[in-house]
């Protein structure tokens, strides 16, 4: 039955590829209301590609934001395990567009790239698992244990409904296994598995100088500038070593331990490899952790944009109204996100200054993981990754955060297998996102294998 | 003759009106190149009526930027006097356009109010002037004294390309005084003039973290974000009171002389009025200077836009590859505005962290000046201000900057008067800009008086 899923799938690679195109095309952008349309047509899409693939019990289901696609394929009996595969269907913002090479949504290829938005973060690798599925399906007409799909439509939103929508639906999800194709491995040679995501707290400050805009020339000197009020806010939030100066901020985060430092010091990430990937003058940081350790044991906080006044071209004298910041802090697994946005609260309104109105508001917050290795869904994920890349599959603590990893293990008790097939260059939430095609080919491969290795380890 | 002109004026009020609103309605802004037609459209909308009204040599004179409208009227005689009447037909940008109540092109009357673009600063200013002479050469036929217009283009660009011409054409400019109308006066009943003008350095600092935007959860806390970098660099350019920290900015500020300060406060501007002009919380600035003191008399440091990253809707976990930022200073007229530009740019390369490729910009300089109230062109003003208005004027340091004033004391060596007709809350370069009707009438007015005067002071 693999052999038949593979063989089907080294066959059909063109047309593969040409359906990927097809769903990426669609600017399904969760995050702005003018691509709501965008969004529900993704959704569609989804569903015409999964009935057709011989899936059953296809739906979309609805929640308060954008809906989530279900679909089943539960013939394999109850001996067989059960695998819940998630993805998402929604894609980052473009801006700014004019720094793209080739449009964002019509995806195009370049050497080994299929360039466009959501080619990687997580079109991309969704379809991985809808192909291998396909592969299965149209080749032996059986799968070698029970699948579900789940794909949800905010993920770049903040996964604001999935939470509730997972509770609501534990019957429907429960699986002995949760697989994600949503991160990224070392090289295109040697695959990683995720054994860790962060937290993340998103805020937005806004502030409020004066009724309306001043000329600087009228009123510079005498009322504050919320530019200037906001920069001196933001620039106090970290000391010069890169640490938040958030009272009470690091409260719960757990000293590494000496065995924690090891498993994360494993080599794969380098002070000249993120270097090579990035391309900045030098790195930067806490200079009492390693660059692994920062990059994904360690809490940060960023500025993301500031909004006010002019930045056109040209010189405008301008003292806006209004001016405001987008924040977010990434946290380790002990960090409770929702307790950090109050802490962040808190201390922002004590340090407002009293020429500012200030308020303040929690975009999201998602919580951070650390994975048990042990369990023979993983250690069949290592498996399956070695025998199609021919080599052993790496450990990684990622640094980005995935909500839903937390909360399957949380609601639905089962391990979360973070698969992934990116690449650490692919431009995720930038200019020019790109997936490597020969891991799209060998990602169907490895997702074909890994159900035929989870079916025969938890049998 | 004089009563001649009011009479016309007074009663060719609509039709004066009417022209401003089409002279209005022409989009000129001269700091985006989308709108170089419009600038274009402008100079020659200009050209047509100055023709029409009577005055001679109307001309377009180019420069490497927006071209100069010139035109005069000479046939008052070798003996009588010269005046140079500036003005700028350019205006600011009207961003944000969603917070304009009627769209910046099609002025609008609402109440006492003419609603647009450039109403106050400088179209509607400018026109008193046009129509002033108009109504001499329509009713008397002559003008008491000798009239050349300056019509500028690059106001709102920084007048790049005003003192070469000026230079140039000095010959062609020569006069016994300069008159300006692009400044404010206290309330709608209460003249004012301007005593000195501030300087301006207009500097934008671009950074460069990374070769591309990076995923904040896959390098924050590892590469520095240029955001955070920019914070800290724009928030240590002053100190808690409002001070500037660049090494040598004060080196050239001389300290107030208590005749100064007696000057500067006069009671025309309070705590009160500031508060209640433009609704700030509390006022701000040097504890050691009192309001009047730091609105026209000491230097400051303003940011008026940060570029980079994400400012739409939502939660976008983007490590921008670059910020910019735009700040100005206004200067006293000791400061050296090109001196502080390169005092700026040292100090900014100097404390720039070396996450970051830093580069540095003068958008634009302009020199502050000190007016000399006891010369005749300047009485005269004072006197025709209060025949119209039939109250004293008021004498006023200005916090803007006129990089013309400064210009045309040396130049061409001429008083410069500033006599003004906007308003405090005009929401110059803010939207909602507005021009206070029965002042454009009465600056008419002031203005047939004011060359009468002139004419007899100087002659």
């Amino acid at each position: 039955m693999q052999d038949q899923a593979l063989h089907y799938a080294q066959t059909h690679q063109t047309e593969t590829l040409d359906a990927l195109k097809a769903f990426l095309s669609i600017p399904s952008i969760s995050m702005l209301p003018e691509h709501g349309k965008d969004m529900q047509l993704a959704a569609l899409w989804l569903v015409d590609k999964l009935n057709s693939i011989g899936l059953h019990n296809v739906k979309i289901m609805t929640t308060p934001g954008h809906p989530i696609v279900y679909a089943d394929w539960l013939e394999a009996g109850p001996d067989a395990p059960t695998l819940l595969i998630y993805g998402h269907y929604d894609v980052q913002p473009v801006d700014p567009l004019e720094e793209w090479v080739t449009p964002p949504f019509e995806p195009t290829v370049k050497g080994d790239s299929l360039y466009g938005r959501g080619t990687s973060d997580d079109k991309g690798q969704l379809y991985i698992h809808v192909a291998a599925v396909e592969a299965y399906l149209q080749s032996a007409g059986r799968l070698p244990l029970n699948i579900k799909f789940l794909l949800e439509g905010e993920e770049e939103a903040g996964s604001t409904h999935l939470e509730n929508f997972v509770i609501e639906h534990q019957e429907m999800l429960q699986a002995d296994a949760a697989l994600i194709s949503d991160s990224h491995i070392l090289d295109p040679e040697t695959p990683v598995l995720i054994t860790g995501v962060r937290g993340l707290t998103y805020m937005e400050i806004a502030m409020r100088g004066s009724k309306h805009d001043l000329h600087s020339g009228m009123y510079g000197g005498v009322v504050e500038n919320p530019l200037n009020a906001m920069v001196t806010l933001l620039a106090s939030l970290r000391d010069e070593q890169g640490r938040v100066t958030i009272p009470g901020f690091y409260d719960d985060v757990k000293p590494l331990t000496a065995e924690d430092r090891q498993a994360i010091n494993n080599g794969i990430i380098s002070e000249d490899s993120v270097l090579d990937e990035t391309g900045a003058p030098v790195l930067w940081g806490d200079p009492d952790y390693t660059v692994a350790e920062r990059k994904g044991a360690r809490p940060t906080l960023d500025i993301h944009g500031i909004k006010g006044g002019f930045i056109g071209s040209g010189a405008k004298t301008v003292i806006p109204a209004t001016a405001s910041a987008k924040v977010s802090m990434r946290l380790v697994p002990q960090q409770n996100p929702k307790k950090i946005a109050e802490l962040f609260t808190q201390h922002v309104l004590n340090i407002s200054p009293d020429t500012m109105e200030v308020s303040i508001e929690t975009h999201n917050t998602g919580d951070g993981a650390v994975i048990d290795m042990s369990a023979p869904a993983i250690q069949a994920a290592a498996e399956a990754y070695e025998q199609v890349f021919g080599k052993p599959s790496l450990y990684l603590r990622e640094g980005g955060s995935l909500p839903i990893v937390p909360m399957f293990i949380e609601v639905l008790h089962a391990p979360v297998v973070l698969m992934g097939f990116g690449l650490p260059d692919d431009n995720l939430h930038a200019p020019n996102e790109k997936f490597h095609i020969p891991n799209f080919y060998r990602g169907i491969e490895t997702a074909i294998t890994y159900y035929q290795l989870l079916a025969e380890r938890i049998a």
